[in-house]
């Protein structure tokens, strides 16, 4: 099992808070925006004797609504098409579960979200990354490049859209050419669209479902956590028209008996979230954006993945390794008591050497405390240049 | 992915209902006891703003009064030997991913909880059953038995204790061969103590690690679920004094991000539950285990396996396949529009053939439904031998 790209710099934050150093946490996807009082509520609300089990595919009333949910975007499913899982996590290890064999082999632009390298290896499945490159923001690499690594053993395609840590949002034009691809060569295509909502610059997220011809191929991996920013309800689902994608997912589930009941009616009462809080969350998480990539643009010799999407941002350093400077940042920088901490992005690439001069910031803080981080990401590179 | 002995017969009790014919459930492991309200009322008292992600390994407050808990059970551990989980289940699914390797073999006295199956078949990992027998309630069966499947692939033993399906508890003695046999050949004991309050007849529950000498090799599987009647929450941990087993763990715990945050709330709170509602609960429990068993013991040709713990009851019937009595009396028995749903054996067997003509009944309902239950049994028998 490989382990997450800021896991070896955990203990160098906690030493440097036993210091006394402020850590400006630029490394986690854990937003601080409120999750929706309604979802917290309908918790506090719940008249509950026995804590049971729910049905292992999610109550029924809860996959109806989010059948509903789906409409609105385009993907017409019904409840029969929709398994609750525990979290995006749960969702994507079903689903390499079930749609690989040991062997097997599922190809994914790299970078990628770094967990997919666990949930493969715990399903003894092969990642085949595909480059994509930060001069064009991470766009959809060559479908040629795709063609050329699709092996006997291929049996899908993973994306994410909008992308974790590329902040990129496909667009339709990208996701047809991979609707192409799957059907051509028969593969599943897996979309990891748990970032949906946060599309920026009036550009559309386009969901692998809402293509024509698509009900054997797309399955949808999504997720409750950012949506609602509710990331410890865990509570995500799987979502495909394909029935024996949905049977055997269902093994999985039953295995594991049933999704957490109590964050399942705080899902589906976020489901009632007027449109305005994403509004507002959506203008917060722009202007951060904004404001990120302004104070970014301030530093010498960087490239900067703009985002489009999602909340992260890839940042491309001069520096040789950036696993060395961010721990660097903790263990021998400061400025007035604070430092920051940012992920290396080499741990979200396959390709062994890829990614080791960039860096993936999350732009999940403050205004005025992210302005703070990119300054002493600024003074701290100049240092570590000159050290 | 093996499917649960259940699952078959769901059809046949839906169109049950749908004709009018009331089911009375003998076959889940539900309870009806009222989860702790201290529980439920921690969830609605806790003032959340952001639902945020635990720590991968749960909070540190909580698996400190979890070690705690143990201390009270003669298990002597601390915060860092225990990994908060989604339920029980994830703490198998962890467990196995962690000490085997596709290939590898675990063994297991049968019959036991059939979702071990799912947990080793999405690991590759190979069952080696041990028929235990139903005329010594299905004791731990001869170690000699045990040490004859020992092969180079063996890694680990499986034990539920108490058991599910079987209701039978180790003594002491018994767990003291296993914890002599796994020493002699170096392998881990995996006990799966889920059940470990419900233990009648002024019985000990005997934990693997209360025994000397286990550190490296015991690993408890537990579960907020039965304890507290509150299976919903979704909350369960792994134990073990064997740090390269916690690290590994952990890996398959990180890829997955945290286990839920209302949950543990709720299960921090529940270990303050004061033991006079375990008292309460296992009196009820025992008085329905004794009303059950003075009610079967009417029917004639059957056999009987006296439980000493959990809330199962395994039950030898004069039928060639217990699969079809169970589906015959949903699909045409019935008395003043009652019927009876067991849950057939033979899926809690790893041997084929074993258990035809075994049924488990879960004694999780009222004394009145049970007495009325067992009743619908006896006639819907007699009715099916004569038929
Ligand atoms: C791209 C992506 N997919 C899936 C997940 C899983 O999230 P969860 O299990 O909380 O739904 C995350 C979490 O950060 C993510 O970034
Ligand atoms: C023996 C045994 N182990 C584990 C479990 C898993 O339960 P949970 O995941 O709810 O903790 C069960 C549930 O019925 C069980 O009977």
């Amino acid at each position: 099992m490989p382990s997450s790209p800021i896991r070896k710099l955990v203990p160098y934050a906690e030493e440097a808070k036993k210091r006394g150093v402020h850590v400006i946490h630029l490394n986690i996807g854990q937003p601080d925006i409120k999750t929706p009082k309604a979802a917290l509520d309908a918790v506090k609300n719940a008249s509950i004797e026995v804590l049971a089990y729910s049905r292992t595919e999610g109550s029924e009333a809860y996959r109806g609504k989010i059948a509903s949910y789906y409409a609105k975007h385009q993907v017409h499913v019904t409840a029969k098409d929709i398994i609750v899982t525990t979290g995006g996590s749960e969702a994507l290890a079903f689903t390499m579960g079930s749609i690989l064999d040991e062997g097997d082999e599922v190809i994914i632009p790299e970078p990628f979200y770094a967990n997919y390298n666990g949930f493969a290896a715990a399903n003894g499945v092969k990642v085949i990354p595909i480059l994509s490159s930060i001069t064009n923001n991470f766009a959809l690499p060559d479908i040629a490049d795709f063609e050329q690594k699709i092996s006997a053993r291929t049996k899908a395609i993973l994306i994410c859209n909008p992308g974790n840590p590329t902040g990129y949002l496909y667009n339709e034009q990208e996701i047809k050419q991979l609707v192409d691809l799957v059907k051509k060569y028969d593969l599943f295509l897996v979309a990891d669209e748990v970032y949906r909502e946060f599309a920026y610059d009036g550009k559309q997220h386009h969901s692998i479902l809402a293509q024509a011809g698509m009900d054997n191929h797309a399955i949808i991996v999504d997720s409750v956590s950012k949506r609602y920013s509710m990331c410890g309800a865990r509570i995500g689902c799987i979502v495909s028209k394909n029935p024996l994608v949905i049977e055997t997912a269902m093994k999985f589930a039953q295995a594991r008996l049933s999704p957490p009941t109590l964050a399942q009616i705080a899902g589906e009462a976020a489901l009632d979230t007027p449109q305005h809080y994403f509004d507002d969350v959506i203008a917060e998480y722009v202007s951060r954006r904004d404001l990120l990539l302004a104070e970014l643009s301030k530093i010498d010799n960087i490239k900067i993945a703009r985002p489009s999407g999602a909340f992260y941002c890839v940042v491309e350093l001069p520096v040789a390794n950036s696993d060395d400077f961010a721990q660097w940042l903790l263990e021998e920088f400061q400025i007035n008591g604070d430092t920051v901490m940012v992920a290396p992005a080499a741990g979200f690439y396959a390709t062994e050497g890829q990614g080791l001069n960039q860096i993936r910031i999350a732009y999940v803080l403050e205004k005025e405390q992210l302005k703070k981080a990119v300054h002493i990401l600024d003074k701290g590179l100049k240092q570590y240049l000159n050290r």
